[in-house]
């Protein structure tokens, strides 16, 4: 048996993804649509009162082509907190002109490949900035899940820890050259849904992540032990955004 | 041939995943949706009244994401008793607001790599305990079914009984490190459904479903011969929870 | 080229596994549900009527889980008896009430690995009622269909007639263990649909089938060349049944 | 790089496989199915006339258990007239009662790995009958798409030709034991639909499909290299056999 | 770690297949589906218009068989551009008569294993007039998108850059044998969509597109190491066929 990486966890992590009903959004009463779009913008208020007070945070983008209309990537505490707020949603007026798309379960995860710095790393505000982040409200949004590859002779689990670790030095270098252009958060999975991990990526220069997953594909990690699910790109939808989206 | 682990059953499984319709549930009357909730209150009371009288058990768990609302777990003494319990439940009102997610047929079952401790192990109360227990209610659930790899040189049904006996061991042994934060409910479903093997573990802290399985899938038993289906995390409903949860 | 295993072939199997829309069946008229009921009493008269004469065989199934609610499974000697059956079916006010889940098309087949006795086998009674089966009406059903596989080093059509042969004797004997408690009907698929072959069992005790097809998969010919579709598992459905079933 | 085959091609064909609405079919007006039906029927005398004249062919069949209840099977000289057709069927009242069940779009194709007898191969009365066919009206169809395998040392297309052409010859050797009793109609789809070819196979004995099919999966070229999509199979349809079908 | 190829971007790309409600259409009032058609050459317009002033280009063809009815390939400076169309087409009444069947997001790609000529390639006309084409308006279009495989021996980023070039090159050479009969836009979605690649086709004879994709799979850049996904062809809509397609 090989050794397991520790992992620091921080908030949980629900990626929700809608498509609207159009036709029956047009054919809605004026009345009808004002209304949903009220309780719309009521949860948008909501969640950023909790983003505010520092208890969680959430992202609105638009997804481009038909995989889905938009996406609310909610992080939160406990589950609890994220079951609430998707029968919340469910129960709207709003909810009934939307279907659901996708969805994935995860929880915000630092893995600990490079050793840690000593002491209690709860009680390093670094650490604990990246387990518990305000999601940026960049332009761009890309997200995907993974696994880590157990076929024949690419095999991540059977690797021993060392050459793991290696593996994932290189691998986060190329990350780090993308400072400023690509902020990554990795969400853990295993256990929640269907894949070990979820990336989600913001930019303000969308062809930063076909550069920085393009370049991660020769190294050895991703080119051997990459499996990847289905990619959801898109633009940040603010409040006024979500209103020009939503107006006919 | 290689020779077959020999296997313990108990009871029957039926893992019955439902989603709401939001819409419908919504824009139904009041008194219909009262009759419905009462239909509801009345099955969790039938099926409470069967787990006091040990002839059976259930759990009922909401799910975090958009792959169901809900789950009824039933254990139950045969196939018989499942399809009615289903079949019950599809004629009711409220079943109308609800459509089936996904489901599970399985039957508890204690597999015997670690040797048999002699006498007839159904006089064993703690074996019966274990093939019919009374579902935990921690706070969380987690499911997913799983395959035994038969792939190249990864064919776990061609290993000799010593070597998946050494294995199953070194696995058995992460599992019983969460002794007392996870519990882990085994149910067999060779010739029932589309896996081998439904897991379905309990918890209070979530978290320690990740932890769990991440750990053990560097085990050489889930690295090199695991194959897992889709994964559902969910979170308790009692009888007032599902109020909360269906209220408007 | 390796040399085919001769086949003997009987009556067309059609496998016709269906759902009820329970909500419009609940909110149907009552004299449409005794219409709908009487339907159906006339079909299964008819197809036990064929049966007493020995022109086909029909078995009538629920299925546990949420996969389907019953599973027709008719005999007939020609792929145009099977198709009226269906349109039959299709044309009914009971129909309507129900939606398709899965169907598969096969033919009787018995493999003749083990050699032919001499003589025109179709002249022998014991191998005709084995083409040409009266369906069991024992309590459980259990189908799957499956493939020999052809992947890399385990490529089942590249070994020759003599290692095929031993391999199919080693597991004819697990079948043969089970004799009295599961009853196997074997029907070919090559050419008529998506799989190779269907596996139809029958047990009184359900268990059964999750012991045979286990001990099965630790035999070679299932460990290495054995790929299986769904699973589906049932109880008996005979008339009374029927209407307990769909009663409200 | 390896040397591809010379392939000849004829007319484009559109496998268009059609499910009814059996519920709304039912409930329609007498005098709707009447003007439903007089569309059909229109459409395959129109599909005759072009039949008649050499200027394409269609064949129709019935399907056997729920992937689809008819194909229309359309040999033409272009891709758009193939595309008229289904949109002028789109657009009949009767194309209401149906819903699209699977399609495929191919190309007649004959593939060189004989060799040539000289001359212009269009000018071969012979060959252009095979590459322009009247479609039999046999009393069964069976369909399957394929693909040659690429996979680890199972790679048809990094063999050489030499390689190729003797296992092609072998595997002609199978399809002609079978002449008189099966005709087969390949049809190349690389660039045209998922898979490489459609194989449709006629016969007046359906058990022929099943012999013909399961001894070439001996063959190496489908035991090593034949990977083989969803298996269509059917009764032949006349315009009578069409009005049994639809009457109620 | 293998050195990734240099790539440049142009415009976005959307492409968006989208299938008619037939009988919805067929039902609608003369004055809505006038209505809906006005809106639809009004779109036809403006994307006429964005392509002159070369700020894009868009192609609309027909798709023959059930997998679509249509497609709109818009390329675009932006993701958000594409957005804005899409959510605007989705406003209409004549999306109402239409449903999403399969979308792809991708970006204008040259990859530069040829080595690049000096200076930037942006200040050179024939690149761009490459990243950011005018789609042609030849009779048929042929899409599917692909990835390098990563399978085991056939992992093509673990290959190095020589290796990739010199078979990169020889893949060259027999796009470019059809220079005047194929025209090829490949797009890259690495991190936009599932695939890492899409690749349209133009062609005015349809059969170009089969013998270029063949000849292809021979080469070993395909044979080994290319993993494709569904394909779509169809015929070229102008303005006139897009009324003769919905015109009853």
């Amino acid at each position: 048996m090989s050794e397991a990486a520790q992992t620091l966890e921080g908030w949980y992590a629900l990626h929700d993804f809608r498509s609207m009903d159009w036709t029956a959004w047009r054919l809605a009463e004026e009345s009808e649509r004002k209304h949903a779009l009220d309780e719309l913008h009521a949860f948008l208020a909501q969640w950023g009162g909790v983003e505010q007070q520092k208890q969680g945070s959430t992202a609105v983008y638009s997804i481009v082509g038909q995989k889905a209309d938009f996406v609310f990537m909610h992080l939160r505490e406990t589950l609890e907190e994220l079951n609430e707020i998707e029968v919340a949603f469910n129960k709207t007026t709003f909810a009934s002109y939307t279907y659901p798309s996708y969805s994935y379960v995860s929880i915000v995860e630092l893995s600990n490949y490079m050793g840690a710095s000593g002491g209690d790393p709860m009680e390093n505000p670094e650490v604990v900035a990246r387990l518990k982040p305000e999601l940026p409200k960049w332009r761009h949004i890309c997200f995907y899940p993974m696994n880590k590859r157990r076929s024949g002779n690419d095999n991540w689990y059977m690797l021993d820890m060392e050459e793991r670790r290696a593996m994932m030095r290189s691998h986060g270098m190329i990350g780090r050259k993308y400072a400023g252009k690509v902020k990554q958060i990795i969400t853990g999975s295993v256990g929640f849904d269907n894949w070990e991990w979820g990336v989600t990526l913001f930019a303000n220069d969308a062809l930063q992540f076909k550069k920085l997953v393009y370049e991660m594909r020769f190294d050895e990690v991703s080119a051997r032990f990459g499996d990847f699910g289905d990619f959801y790109v898109g633009n940040l939808l603010d409040g006024e955004k979500v209103d020009e989206l939503l107006k006919l």
